[in-house]
């Protein structure tokens, strides 16, 4: 027989692995459904075992914990399955931090869906869904979002307070805007026995919020003002206004009334702290961040994933003198600084 | 303000990644319906350009083609966007060895909807779509792979032909059970001038292979034998029988009963090679092997990716003495070559 010759010829494999990419958000998906994570920490680490807690064939298990290791969300040693580091904390049903309640929100059908009329989005240049503009209350999506996305904010709720330094415990009035969960107006007013936070969203949302604000011991110093951050009446002399995950939502110029709002708001000397997903400028890397361009392109009708200078240039035209740009550890976010001069 | 603390604690990047891994195959689905790979060879190197030749918007074309360089399908370089190695290969239409026809099998609606009932297959140990049982006819699907999949095989049916010492033009019979596209048959016909090759595959799909052998100028060397590969007679005497792609869809017993009638169908010290995805014997490596075992738990009854020794006990059983396993290059598949006592 003769030796094929090897030749360095590209392969087709990244082109398969990204056609069945859409197998692996679907795995992840029912391991979750199946509530397999958690079983397994539970010590039901065969196949067979499984099938004695959960209702399913021990086929379907075995081929599925399988893949589940392949995609390195379990492992697998001498044929008995376990948990990682990682989907110990955020899989498995018992663990604090688990994060089973934010693939709620991002495996929504209205995700999903959006997701998949991109070839629409990208003929329009926005999303082929009902709904673009989301300076429009949208309930379903955005209490749907408050009620399970407060798990994933820790990391960068507990950044931004520590960045701002709230462990020193002076007085500090906090406006969160489109505070959503509430979590990082929460966080602030937990470490700081003297922050005061005011909550803006819609009315639906903030119920959310305030739940989570009594949860948490704060409600006393938790106040709300309903309705749209582009119209509502934001109060003004505050030390810090929260900007969470909210300009991608929008073109650059409501961007810059949303900040011209902002400035008014804030007591000279205050500052503006944004979280967002900050691509370089080449806005290809880092991929995590600026892949979430994708989402808006998707989600919105015209919010994007901005670089630094697009940022820097938005709060400069607003008024603000500086903008300093963080990185939160292990998330795909970055946290922005913008003082308002003195 | 306070440095916020670096710790070792695990992220949840890797489960977003995979939650939103069904963006990739989008992205991907996107980029070959709109062409944009085509048009970026063709020289449409920026947002503005691709504009210009596709009927689609600056803005999504942008934020798609970031997101294309981001998974590596495409590069960026000073703003303009290039084809890699692969996709000026496999992705622009006008490459001989273009895989879009590919696409349209592995991104078919009947293999999307089967993975998403991925939960309910777990749950029985097989597919919750409306037919399992591949000994039975199913048209609309394997017509399909033969239209599209051929492309695909062009590196395996080249190692086949190869190991099998093509070249050497003996006389040489071969029977293709299964043929779909026909092109591991017509591969072995195009090198070896003396080879005779007869496809088994149900009649629709016939049509397909004989249109192939026809274009590839074997055809007075190509005869067919319509029907099941378990039912239809098969013929004897055959010096090879290429069992390409097919007892991954079985369960062991059916598996058997098939290899049998390929025993009796060869000469003695003939060969029968199968073309299969062979996962390791721990069944989680290497990954594109085994993670196939999913496909065929949401698309079949009973079907799966067989190891190594499962396979070597399979066709002991049968009669066979012993086999090989050949690695193909730069495909997630393995040849196996059984021979049949002299």
């Amino acid at each position: 027989m003769a030796t094929p010759s090897i030749t360095n010829r590209p392969t087709p494999e990244r082109i398969f692995t990204l056609m069945n990419a859409f197998q692996n958000t679907q795995a992840l998906k029912t391991g979750i459904d199946l509530d397999v994570f958690t079983a397994i920490g539970e010590g039901a680490n065969t196949p067979a075992l499984l099938a004695s807690k959960i209702d399913a064939s021990e086929r379907g298990l075995r081929i599925l914990c399988d893949y589940l290791t392949i995609i390195g969300l379990i492992a697998k040693e001498n044929g008995r399955y376990l948990l990682t580091d990682e989907s110990a904390l955020f899989l498995d049903r018992r663990s604090p931090a688990s994060l089973l309640a934010v693939t709620g929100f991002l495996g929504s059908p209205w995700h999903k869906k959006n997701t998949e009329a991109l070839t629409e989005a990208v003929r329009k240049g926005g999303t082929a869904g009902v709904q673009g503009d989301n300076s429009k209350p949208q309930d379903e999506v955005w209490v749907a979002f408050a009620r399970s996305m407060a798990g994933l904010t820790v990391p960068a709720a507990n950044f931004i307070a520590d960045l701002l330094g709230c462990a020193e415990a002076k007085a500090c009035s906090v406006l969160d805007i489109a505070a959503g969960h509430g979590n990082y107006g929460i966080t602030i007013a937990r470490k700081n026995p003297n922050a005061k936070i005011v909550a803006v969203d819609w009315p639906s949302v903030l119920t959310v919020a305030q739940e989570n604000a009594q949860a948490a011991g704060v409600s006393d110093r938790y106040s709300t003002r309903p309705g749209s951050a582009f119209e509502t009446d934001l109060g003004s002399g505050y030390d810090v206004v929260l900007l969470t995950n909210i300009f991608h939502h929008f073109d650059k110029p409501t961007c810059e009334t949303l900040m011209r709002r902002v400035y008014a708001a804030l007591k000279p000397g205050g500052k503006a702290v944004t979280l967002e997903f900050v691509p370089n400028e080449d806005r290809v890397t880092p991929p995590a961040a600026a892949a979430f361009s994708l989402n808006m392109l998707v989600g919105t009708d015209a919010g994007d994933a901005y670089t630094f200078s697009e940022y820097e240039k938005m709060f400069t035209n607003t008024g603000f003198a500086k903008t300093t740009i963080h990185q939160v550890m292990g998330m795909p976010q970055q946290v922005l600084i913008s003082g308002k001069p003195e």
